[in-house]
Protein backbone atom coordinates (compact mmCIF):
# COMPACT_ATOMS: atom_id res chain seq x y z
CA UNK A 1 0.00 0.00 0.00
CA UNK A 2 3.31 2.16 1.05
CA UNK A 3 4.13 1.93 -2.52
CA UNK A 4 1.13 4.60 -3.61
CA UNK A 5 1.36 7.28 -0.16
CA UNK A 6 2.12 10.68 -0.84
CA UNK A 7 5.17 11.61 0.49
CA UNK A 8 3.65 14.26 2.78
CA UNK A 9 1.33 11.16 4.27
CA UNK A 10 4.66 8.77 4.47
CA UNK A 11 6.21 11.69 6.57
CA UNK A 12 3.17 12.06 8.49
CA UNK A 13 3.32 8.33 9.45
CA UNK A 14 6.88 8.31 10.24
CA UNK A 15 6.69 11.50 12.69
CA UNK A 16 3.98 9.55 14.51
CA UNK A 17 5.39 6.27 14.68
CA UNK A 18 3.61 4.25 12.49
CA UNK A 19 6.52 3.72 9.88
CA UNK A 20 9.92 2.87 11.26
CA UNK A 21 11.18 0.75 7.81
CA UNK A 22 13.71 1.60 5.69
CA UNK A 23 11.54 3.70 2.50
CA UNK A 24 12.81 2.17 -0.74
CA UNK A 25 10.34 1.16 -2.97
CA UNK A 26 7.72 3.36 -0.76
CA UNK A 27 5.42 6.95 -1.81
CA UNK A 28 7.03 5.76 -5.30
CA UNK A 29 7.68 8.89 -7.43
CA UNK A 30 8.90 11.08 -4.39
CA UNK A 31 12.88 12.21 -4.45
CA UNK A 32 14.20 10.20 -1.25
CA UNK A 33 17.11 11.84 0.27
CA UNK A 34 20.68 11.33 1.67
CA UNK A 35 20.76 13.56 5.35
CA UNK A 36 23.82 15.88 6.51
CA UNK A 37 23.20 17.47 9.75
CA UNK A 38 26.58 19.69 11.26
CA UNK A 39 27.75 22.33 13.18
CA UNK A 40 27.35 25.59 11.73
CA UNK A 41 31.44 26.27 12.07
CA UNK A 42 31.67 23.40 9.23
CA UNK A 43 28.67 24.02 7.33
CA UNK A 44 30.71 25.71 4.69
CA UNK A 45 33.58 23.27 3.90
CA UNK A 46 30.91 20.27 3.94
CA UNK A 47 28.94 22.91 1.31
CA UNK A 48 32.03 23.00 -0.39
CA UNK A 49 32.80 19.16 -0.60
CA UNK A 50 29.93 18.87 -1.99
CA UNK A 51 30.13 21.27 -4.35
CA UNK A 52 33.31 19.63 -5.75
CA UNK A 53 32.11 16.29 -5.74
CA UNK A 54 29.06 16.81 -7.93
CA UNK A 55 28.22 13.34 -8.72
CA UNK A 56 28.19 11.83 -5.66
CA UNK A 57 26.54 14.61 -3.52
CA UNK A 58 24.01 16.26 -5.67
CA UNK A 59 22.79 19.19 -3.63
CA UNK A 60 18.73 18.94 -2.88
CA UNK A 61 18.49 21.49 -0.33
CA UNK A 62 20.52 23.31 2.67
CA UNK A 63 18.14 24.47 5.54
CA UNK A 64 19.97 27.74 7.31
CA UNK A 65 21.24 27.04 10.68
CA UNK A 66 18.66 26.07 13.53
CA UNK A 67 15.90 25.36 10.60
CA UNK A 68 13.75 21.82 10.18
CA UNK A 69 11.60 22.69 6.95
CA UNK A 70 13.40 21.95 3.55
CA UNK A 71 11.86 23.97 0.75
CA UNK A 72 11.78 20.84 -0.64
CA UNK A 73 8.65 19.43 1.62
CA UNK A 74 6.32 21.97 2.76
CA UNK A 75 5.15 21.12 6.74
CA UNK A 76 8.42 18.68 7.30
CA UNK A 77 10.74 18.51 10.24
CA UNK A 78 13.80 17.12 9.74
CA UNK A 79 14.62 16.57 13.12
CA UNK A 80 11.42 13.72 13.24
CA UNK A 81 10.38 12.82 10.03
CA UNK A 82 13.23 10.11 8.83
CA UNK A 83 12.27 6.60 10.52
CA UNK A 84 15.65 6.30 11.53
CA UNK A 85 19.09 8.17 12.16
CA UNK A 86 23.03 7.63 13.09
CA UNK A 87 24.20 9.95 15.74
CA UNK A 88 28.19 10.32 15.55
CA UNK A 89 30.57 11.74 18.14
CA UNK A 90 34.03 12.90 16.77
CA UNK A 91 33.67 10.13 14.15
CA UNK A 92 32.49 7.62 16.22
CA UNK A 93 29.01 6.07 15.74
CA UNK A 94 27.66 6.23 18.91
CA UNK A 95 23.93 5.55 18.43
CA UNK A 96 20.97 5.01 16.13
CA UNK A 97 17.73 7.05 17.04
CA UNK A 98 14.22 7.79 15.66
CA UNK A 99 13.76 11.67 16.60
CA UNK A 100 17.02 13.79 16.94
CA UNK A 101 15.24 16.83 18.58
CA UNK A 102 17.79 16.23 21.55
CA UNK A 103 21.11 16.61 19.79
CA UNK A 104 19.54 19.57 17.34
CA UNK A 105 19.92 23.29 18.12
CA UNK A 106 20.27 26.88 16.34
CA UNK A 107 23.42 25.73 15.17
CA UNK A 108 23.03 22.75 13.24
CA UNK A 109 23.00 23.09 9.16
CA UNK A 110 20.61 20.06 7.63
CA UNK A 111 22.14 19.01 3.86
CA UNK A 112 19.56 16.69 2.25
CA UNK A 113 21.71 15.27 -1.19
CA UNK A 114 19.90 13.38 -4.08
CA UNK A 115 20.00 9.54 -3.91
CA UNK A 116 20.16 6.74 -6.71
CA UNK A 117 15.95 5.57 -5.93
CA UNK A 118 14.94 8.39 -9.12
CA UNK A 119 17.05 7.04 -11.74
CA UNK A 120 15.85 3.41 -10.63
CA UNK A 121 12.38 4.12 -11.34
CA UNK A 122 13.62 5.75 -14.84
CA UNK A 123 15.65 2.28 -15.56
CA UNK A 124 12.88 0.16 -14.54
CA UNK A 125 10.86 2.16 -17.07
CA UNK A 126 13.18 1.96 -19.95
CA UNK A 127 13.19 -2.44 -18.85
CA UNK A 128 16.17 -1.52 -17.91
CA UNK A 129 17.74 -4.59 -15.22
CA UNK A 130 18.41 -3.18 -11.85
CA UNK A 131 19.59 -6.77 -10.20
CA UNK A 132 19.55 -6.07 -6.63
CA UNK A 133 15.44 -5.33 -6.97
CA UNK A 134 15.34 -8.97 -9.11
CA UNK A 135 17.27 -10.64 -6.20
CA UNK A 136 16.01 -8.85 -3.50
CA UNK A 137 19.05 -7.52 -1.79
CA UNK A 138 20.73 -4.07 -1.25
CA UNK A 139 22.69 -2.69 -4.34
CA UNK A 140 25.99 -3.64 -4.13
CA UNK A 141 28.51 -0.48 -3.24
CA UNK A 142 31.91 -0.32 -3.11
CA UNK A 143 35.40 2.21 -2.41
CA UNK A 144 37.64 3.12 -5.03
CA UNK A 145 40.91 4.11 -5.83
CA UNK A 146 39.43 7.61 -6.75
CA UNK A 147 39.26 10.41 -4.21
CA UNK A 148 37.03 12.90 -3.91
CA UNK A 149 38.13 16.62 -3.67
CA UNK A 150 39.01 17.45 -0.07
CA UNK A 151 37.46 20.76 1.47
CA UNK A 152 38.67 21.32 5.33
CA UNK A 153 38.34 18.44 7.17
CA UNK A 154 36.15 16.26 4.69
CA UNK A 155 37.85 13.67 2.48
CA UNK A 156 36.56 10.63 1.44
CA UNK A 157 37.14 8.20 -1.67
CA UNK A 158 34.44 8.15 -3.98
CA UNK A 159 31.96 5.53 -3.05
CA UNK A 160 30.32 3.88 -6.36
CA UNK A 161 27.36 1.65 -6.67
CA UNK A 162 26.85 -1.40 -9.40
CA UNK A 163 24.46 -2.64 -11.56
CA UNK A 164 25.43 -5.25 -14.45
CA UNK A 165 23.78 -5.42 -18.04
CA UNK A 166 24.94 -6.09 -21.13
CA UNK A 167 26.69 -3.39 -23.31
CA UNK A 168 23.56 -2.22 -25.01
CA UNK A 169 21.69 -1.95 -22.08
CA UNK A 170 24.62 0.03 -20.53
CA UNK A 171 24.35 2.41 -23.40
CA UNK A 172 20.68 2.85 -22.96
CA UNK A 173 21.39 3.05 -19.50
CA UNK A 174 23.94 5.96 -19.82
CA UNK A 175 21.17 7.80 -21.92
CA UNK A 176 18.15 7.55 -19.11
CA UNK A 177 20.47 8.50 -15.80
CA UNK A 178 22.44 11.23 -17.78
CA UNK A 179 19.25 12.73 -17.40
CA UNK A 180 19.20 12.40 -14.19
CA UNK A 181 22.18 15.46 -13.12
CA UNK A 182 20.48 15.91 -9.44
CA UNK A 183 20.65 12.15 -8.46
CA UNK A 184 24.46 10.87 -9.58
CA UNK A 185 23.63 11.40 -13.51
CA UNK A 186 25.33 9.52 -16.03
CA UNK A 187 27.69 6.07 -14.87
CA UNK A 188 31.28 7.09 -13.89
CA UNK A 189 32.78 3.94 -15.12
CA UNK A 190 32.18 0.75 -17.11
CA UNK A 191 34.23 -2.57 -17.44
CA UNK A 192 37.08 -3.24 -15.37
CA UNK A 193 36.42 -2.67 -12.08
CA UNK A 194 40.28 -2.83 -11.03
CA UNK A 195 40.77 0.40 -13.29
CA UNK A 196 38.85 2.26 -10.33
CA UNK A 197 40.30 0.27 -7.68
CA UNK A 198 37.74 -2.82 -7.09
CA UNK A 199 39.19 -5.80 -6.67
CA UNK A 200 36.71 -8.32 -6.22
CA UNK A 201 32.98 -7.41 -6.80
CA UNK A 202 31.89 -10.45 -4.91
CA UNK A 203 33.05 -8.45 -1.70
CA UNK A 204 31.00 -4.86 -1.76
CA UNK A 205 32.19 -2.82 0.91
CA UNK A 206 28.47 -2.38 1.88
CA UNK A 207 25.52 -3.83 0.66
CA UNK A 208 25.03 -7.53 -0.84
CA UNK A 209 26.88 -9.24 -3.93
CA UNK A 210 24.57 -9.89 -6.94
CA UNK A 211 25.25 -11.81 -10.01
CA UNK A 212 27.12 -10.89 -13.00
CA UNK A 213 25.34 -12.78 -15.90
CA UNK A 214 27.51 -14.24 -18.86
CA UNK A 215 27.71 -11.34 -21.43
CA UNK A 216 27.22 -8.55 -18.85
CA UNK A 217 29.84 -6.16 -17.40
CA UNK A 218 29.57 -4.03 -14.56
CA UNK A 219 28.22 -0.51 -14.57
CA UNK A 220 29.51 2.02 -11.66
CA UNK A 221 27.36 5.25 -10.98
CA UNK A 222 28.99 7.44 -8.28
CA UNK A 223 27.00 6.52 -4.63
CA UNK A 224 25.57 8.88 -1.98
CA UNK A 225 27.61 7.17 0.59
CA UNK A 226 30.36 9.08 -0.30
CA UNK A 227 28.96 11.92 1.82
CA UNK A 228 28.70 10.05 4.70
CA UNK A 229 31.86 8.94 4.69
CA UNK A 230 33.27 12.19 4.33
CA UNK A 231 31.52 13.46 7.07
CA UNK A 232 32.88 10.74 9.60
CA UNK A 233 36.49 11.59 8.22
CA UNK A 234 36.05 14.64 10.17
CA UNK A 235 35.61 13.52 13.34
CA UNK A 236 33.44 16.73 14.36
CA UNK A 237 32.12 16.82 18.21
CA UNK A 238 28.65 15.86 15.90
CA UNK A 239 27.33 14.97 13.22
CA UNK A 240 23.77 13.29 12.22
CA UNK A 241 23.21 10.92 9.23
CA UNK A 242 20.33 8.97 8.08
CA UNK A 243 20.44 5.30 8.99
CA UNK A 244 21.17 3.41 5.59
CA UNK A 245 17.80 2.82 3.42
CA UNK A 246 16.02 5.27 6.25
CA UNK A 247 15.76 8.30 3.89
CA UNK A 248 14.33 11.67 3.57
CA UNK A 249 11.41 11.55 1.46
CA UNK A 250 10.49 15.42 -0.12
CA UNK A 251 7.22 16.66 -2.29
CA UNK A 252 9.40 16.72 -5.13
CA UNK A 253 9.11 13.96 -8.47
CA UNK A 254 11.19 11.82 -10.17
CA UNK A 255 10.84 13.95 -13.31
CA UNK A 256 12.03 16.85 -11.55
CA UNK A 257 15.35 16.06 -10.98
CA UNK A 258 16.06 15.58 -14.66
CA UNK A 259 18.03 18.16 -16.63
CA UNK A 260 15.99 17.67 -19.83
CA UNK B 1 45.55 37.49 -32.99
CA UNK B 2 44.72 36.59 -29.24
CA UNK B 3 41.32 34.55 -30.68
CA UNK B 4 43.66 31.55 -30.56
CA UNK B 5 45.75 32.21 -27.87
CA UNK B 6 45.77 29.56 -25.51
CA UNK B 7 44.16 30.34 -21.86
CA UNK B 8 47.54 30.74 -19.77
CA UNK B 9 49.50 32.62 -22.27
CA UNK B 10 46.07 35.16 -22.25
CA UNK B 11 46.16 35.05 -18.41
CA UNK B 12 50.18 35.82 -18.11
CA UNK B 13 49.62 38.46 -20.87
CA UNK B 14 46.79 39.99 -18.15
CA UNK B 15 49.24 39.64 -15.41
CA UNK B 16 52.40 40.92 -17.03
CA UNK B 17 50.52 44.25 -17.82
CA UNK B 18 50.57 43.56 -21.46
CA UNK B 19 46.53 42.81 -21.71
CA UNK B 20 43.77 45.47 -20.03
CA UNK B 21 40.69 44.99 -22.14
CA UNK B 22 37.90 42.53 -22.15
CA UNK B 23 38.19 38.95 -22.31
CA UNK B 24 35.35 38.66 -24.21
CA UNK B 25 35.90 36.77 -28.35
CA UNK B 26 39.87 36.07 -26.65
CA UNK B 27 41.25 32.89 -25.96
CA UNK B 28 38.37 30.94 -28.06
CA UNK B 29 37.20 27.86 -26.31
CA UNK B 30 38.10 28.26 -22.91
CA UNK B 31 35.76 28.29 -20.18
CA UNK B 32 35.60 32.42 -18.97
CA UNK B 33 34.39 32.77 -15.14
CA UNK B 34 32.70 35.64 -12.97
CA UNK B 35 34.64 36.02 -10.02
CA UNK B 36 33.43 37.09 -6.53
CA UNK B 37 35.85 37.31 -3.61
CA UNK B 38 34.29 38.00 0.13
CA UNK B 39 34.98 37.34 3.73
CA UNK B 40 35.07 33.49 5.07
CA UNK B 41 32.47 34.97 7.58
CA UNK B 42 30.15 34.76 4.39
CA UNK B 43 31.44 32.40 2.42
CA UNK B 44 28.82 29.87 3.33
CA UNK B 45 26.04 32.07 3.12
CA UNK B 46 27.16 32.84 -0.66
CA UNK B 47 27.78 29.03 -1.66
CA UNK B 48 24.36 28.65 -0.46
CA UNK B 49 22.93 31.10 -2.24
CA UNK B 50 24.91 29.91 -5.41
CA UNK B 51 23.77 26.56 -4.49
CA UNK B 52 20.22 27.40 -4.19
CA UNK B 53 20.05 29.55 -7.65
CA UNK B 54 21.98 27.33 -9.81
CA UNK B 55 21.02 28.39 -13.25
CA UNK B 56 22.05 32.27 -12.44
CA UNK B 57 25.26 31.50 -10.48
CA UNK B 58 26.63 27.96 -11.10
CA UNK B 59 29.95 27.20 -9.67
CA UNK B 60 33.00 26.24 -11.43
CA UNK B 61 35.22 26.44 -8.48
CA UNK B 62 35.17 27.37 -5.16
CA UNK B 63 38.89 28.46 -3.36
CA UNK B 64 40.06 27.86 0.18
CA UNK B 65 40.42 31.29 2.22
CA UNK B 66 43.36 32.50 1.14
CA UNK B 67 44.27 30.12 -2.04
CA UNK B 68 44.96 32.22 -4.87
CA UNK B 69 45.06 29.26 -7.63
CA UNK B 70 41.96 27.47 -8.88
CA UNK B 71 41.60 23.71 -9.46
CA UNK B 72 40.43 25.12 -13.02
CA UNK B 73 43.62 26.82 -14.22
CA UNK B 74 46.92 25.73 -13.10
CA UNK B 75 49.32 28.12 -11.88
CA UNK B 76 47.01 30.35 -12.44
CA UNK B 77 46.69 33.85 -9.01
CA UNK B 78 43.02 35.03 -9.14
CA UNK B 79 44.65 38.34 -7.67
CA UNK B 80 46.43 39.57 -10.76
CA UNK B 81 45.12 37.12 -13.64
CA UNK B 82 41.77 39.08 -14.42
CA UNK B 83 42.52 42.77 -16.33
CA UNK B 84 40.33 44.86 -14.21
CA UNK B 85 38.54 43.84 -10.62
CA UNK B 86 35.82 45.86 -9.05
CA UNK B 87 36.26 46.72 -5.11
CA UNK B 88 33.09 47.07 -2.91
CA UNK B 89 33.13 48.89 0.60
CA UNK B 90 29.57 47.96 2.36
CA UNK B 91 27.74 47.58 -0.87
CA UNK B 92 29.57 50.73 -2.66
CA UNK B 93 31.71 50.51 -5.36
CA UNK B 94 35.00 51.93 -4.09
CA UNK B 95 37.65 51.89 -7.00
CA UNK B 96 38.51 49.57 -10.27
CA UNK B 97 41.94 48.10 -9.63
CA UNK B 98 43.36 45.43 -12.08
CA UNK B 99 45.80 43.49 -9.33
CA UNK B 100 43.77 42.85 -5.79
CA UNK B 101 46.49 41.81 -3.59
CA UNK B 102 46.53 44.64 -1.36
CA UNK B 103 42.98 43.71 -0.52
CA UNK B 104 43.77 39.66 -0.03
CA UNK B 105 44.23 37.75 2.79
CA UNK B 106 43.99 34.95 4.41
CA UNK B 107 40.55 35.49 5.01
CA UNK B 108 39.04 35.73 1.71
CA UNK B 109 36.87 33.27 -0.30
CA UNK B 110 37.19 33.34 -4.29
CA UNK B 111 34.35 31.88 -6.17
CA UNK B 112 34.17 31.45 -10.11
CA UNK B 113 31.02 31.06 -11.75
CA UNK B 114 30.08 30.10 -15.16
CA UNK B 115 29.16 32.99 -17.80
CA UNK B 116 27.17 32.84 -20.84
CA UNK B 117 30.08 32.49 -23.28
CA UNK B 118 30.44 28.86 -23.50
CA UNK B 119 26.91 28.37 -24.73
CA UNK B 120 27.47 31.64 -26.84
CA UNK B 121 30.15 29.74 -29.16
CA UNK B 122 27.42 26.39 -29.47
CA UNK B 123 24.70 28.76 -30.59
CA UNK B 124 27.36 30.32 -32.94
CA UNK B 125 28.25 26.99 -34.07
CA UNK B 126 24.96 26.12 -34.56
CA UNK B 127 23.89 28.78 -36.44
CA UNK B 128 21.71 30.74 -34.26
CA UNK B 129 21.75 34.53 -34.42
CA UNK B 130 23.31 36.61 -31.60
CA UNK B 131 21.95 39.98 -32.12
CA UNK B 132 24.29 40.96 -29.86
CA UNK B 133 27.62 39.94 -31.84
CA UNK B 134 26.06 40.82 -35.25
CA UNK B 135 25.51 44.32 -34.08
CA UNK B 136 28.51 44.47 -32.37
CA UNK B 137 26.95 45.69 -28.32
CA UNK B 138 26.98 44.17 -25.22
CA UNK B 139 24.30 41.42 -24.65
CA UNK B 140 21.36 43.40 -23.50
CA UNK B 141 20.53 42.48 -19.54
CA UNK B 142 17.43 43.23 -17.54
CA UNK B 143 16.67 42.42 -13.80
CA UNK B 144 13.25 40.62 -13.57
CA UNK B 145 10.19 40.14 -11.37
CA UNK B 146 11.11 37.02 -10.31
CA UNK B 147 13.49 37.05 -6.41
CA UNK B 148 16.14 34.13 -6.11
CA UNK B 149 15.81 32.36 -2.89
CA UNK B 150 17.57 33.90 -0.47
CA UNK B 151 20.45 33.09 1.98
CA UNK B 152 22.17 34.94 4.80
CA UNK B 153 22.69 38.30 4.12
CA UNK B 154 22.76 37.86 -0.20
CA UNK B 155 19.37 38.40 -1.88
CA UNK B 156 18.99 39.74 -5.82
CA UNK B 157 16.09 39.47 -8.39
CA UNK B 158 17.02 37.09 -11.29
CA UNK B 159 18.71 39.07 -14.04
CA UNK B 160 17.97 37.84 -17.52
CA UNK B 161 20.28 37.96 -20.98
CA UNK B 162 17.73 38.56 -23.42
CA UNK B 163 18.53 36.63 -27.30
CA UNK B 164 15.90 37.50 -30.08
CA UNK B 165 15.31 35.00 -32.48
CA UNK B 166 12.32 32.73 -34.53
CA UNK B 167 10.69 30.25 -33.00
CA UNK B 168 12.53 27.50 -34.91
CA UNK B 169 15.38 28.93 -34.01
CA UNK B 170 14.02 29.10 -30.00
CA UNK B 171 13.66 25.95 -30.50
CA UNK B 172 17.37 24.85 -31.35
CA UNK B 173 18.60 27.25 -28.77
CA UNK B 174 17.06 25.72 -25.91
CA UNK B 175 18.29 22.34 -27.32
CA UNK B 176 21.81 23.43 -27.72
CA UNK B 177 22.08 25.27 -24.40
CA UNK B 178 20.53 22.83 -22.60
CA UNK B 179 23.77 20.64 -22.84
CA UNK B 180 25.45 23.64 -20.99
CA UNK B 181 24.30 22.82 -17.68
CA UNK B 182 27.36 24.60 -15.83
CA UNK B 183 26.96 27.72 -17.85
CA UNK B 184 23.29 28.98 -17.17
CA UNK B 185 21.54 25.94 -19.35
CA UNK B 186 18.61 26.44 -21.13
CA UNK B 187 16.33 29.73 -21.42
CA UNK B 188 14.00 30.57 -18.62
CA UNK B 189 11.42 32.02 -20.17
CA UNK B 190 10.65 33.38 -23.72
CA UNK B 191 7.85 35.12 -25.31
CA UNK B 192 6.16 38.06 -23.58
CA UNK B 193 8.30 39.88 -21.42
CA UNK B 194 5.93 41.26 -19.04
CA UNK B 195 5.24 37.28 -17.73
CA UNK B 196 8.99 37.94 -15.84
CA UNK B 197 8.96 42.09 -14.97
CA UNK B 198 10.25 43.27 -18.11
CA UNK B 199 8.18 46.29 -19.66
CA UNK B 200 10.18 47.98 -21.93
CA UNK B 201 13.52 45.66 -23.96
CA UNK B 202 14.38 48.94 -25.66
CA UNK B 203 15.35 50.08 -21.92
CA UNK B 204 18.21 46.84 -20.44
CA UNK B 205 19.05 47.58 -17.24
CA UNK B 206 22.41 46.12 -18.43
CA UNK B 207 23.80 46.10 -21.47
CA UNK B 208 22.64 47.48 -25.02
CA UNK B 209 19.51 47.07 -26.54
CA UNK B 210 19.74 45.16 -29.74
CA UNK B 211 16.76 45.08 -32.43
CA UNK B 212 14.15 42.93 -32.76
CA UNK B 213 12.85 41.85 -35.96
CA UNK B 214 9.27 40.76 -37.41
CA UNK B 215 8.99 37.07 -36.72
CA UNK B 216 11.29 36.83 -33.66
CA UNK B 217 10.77 36.53 -30.35
CA UNK B 218 12.81 37.28 -26.52
CA UNK B 219 14.49 34.29 -25.14
CA UNK B 220 15.64 34.89 -22.31
CA UNK B 221 18.46 33.04 -19.78
CA UNK B 222 19.74 33.24 -16.75
CA UNK B 223 22.83 36.05 -16.09
CA UNK B 224 25.70 36.19 -13.93
CA UNK B 225 24.95 39.20 -13.18
CA UNK B 226 22.59 37.95 -10.49
CA UNK B 227 25.27 37.17 -8.68
CA UNK B 228 27.30 40.46 -8.21
CA UNK B 229 23.93 42.07 -7.12
CA UNK B 230 23.42 39.78 -4.48
CA UNK B 231 27.31 40.38 -3.42
CA UNK B 232 26.45 43.80 -3.26
CA UNK B 233 23.28 43.73 -1.85
CA UNK B 234 24.59 41.82 1.50
CA UNK B 235 26.61 45.25 1.76
CA UNK B 236 30.17 43.12 3.38
CA UNK B 237 32.94 45.44 4.78
CA UNK B 238 34.32 44.34 1.79
CA UNK B 239 33.77 42.54 -1.72
CA UNK B 240 35.46 42.10 -4.85
CA UNK B 241 33.91 41.08 -8.57
CA UNK B 242 35.99 41.08 -11.84
CA UNK B 243 34.71 44.42 -13.91
CA UNK B 244 32.12 43.84 -16.43
CA UNK B 245 33.57 41.96 -19.26
CA UNK B 246 36.76 41.16 -17.99
CA UNK B 247 36.19 37.97 -16.92
CA UNK B 248 38.62 35.03 -15.83
CA UNK B 249 39.85 32.73 -17.73
CA UNK B 250 40.50 29.00 -17.31
CA UNK B 251 41.50 25.84 -18.55
CA UNK B 252 38.51 24.17 -18.73
CA UNK B 253 37.42 24.14 -22.49
CA UNK B 254 34.00 24.74 -23.54
CA UNK B 255 32.79 21.22 -23.93
CA UNK B 256 33.52 20.65 -20.30
CA UNK B 257 30.61 22.54 -19.73
CA UNK B 258 28.12 20.11 -20.99
CA UNK B 259 26.37 17.25 -19.06
CA UNK B 260 25.95 15.41 -22.15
Amino acid sequence: MAENISAQKLRQQIRSGQWAKQTSGTASGYVQANLVMLPLREAFNFLLFCSRNPKPCPILDVLEAGEVEPAIAKGADVRTDLPRYRIYHRGELSEEVEDVQPFFSDDVVTFLLGCSFSFENAMLAARLPIRNIEEQKNVSMYKTSRPCRSAGPFSAPLVVTMRPMTPEQAIRAVQVTTRFQLTHGAPIHMGDPTEIGITDLSQPDFGDPVEIRPGEIPVFWACGVTSSLAVVSAKLPLAITHAPGHMFVSDLKDEDMTVF
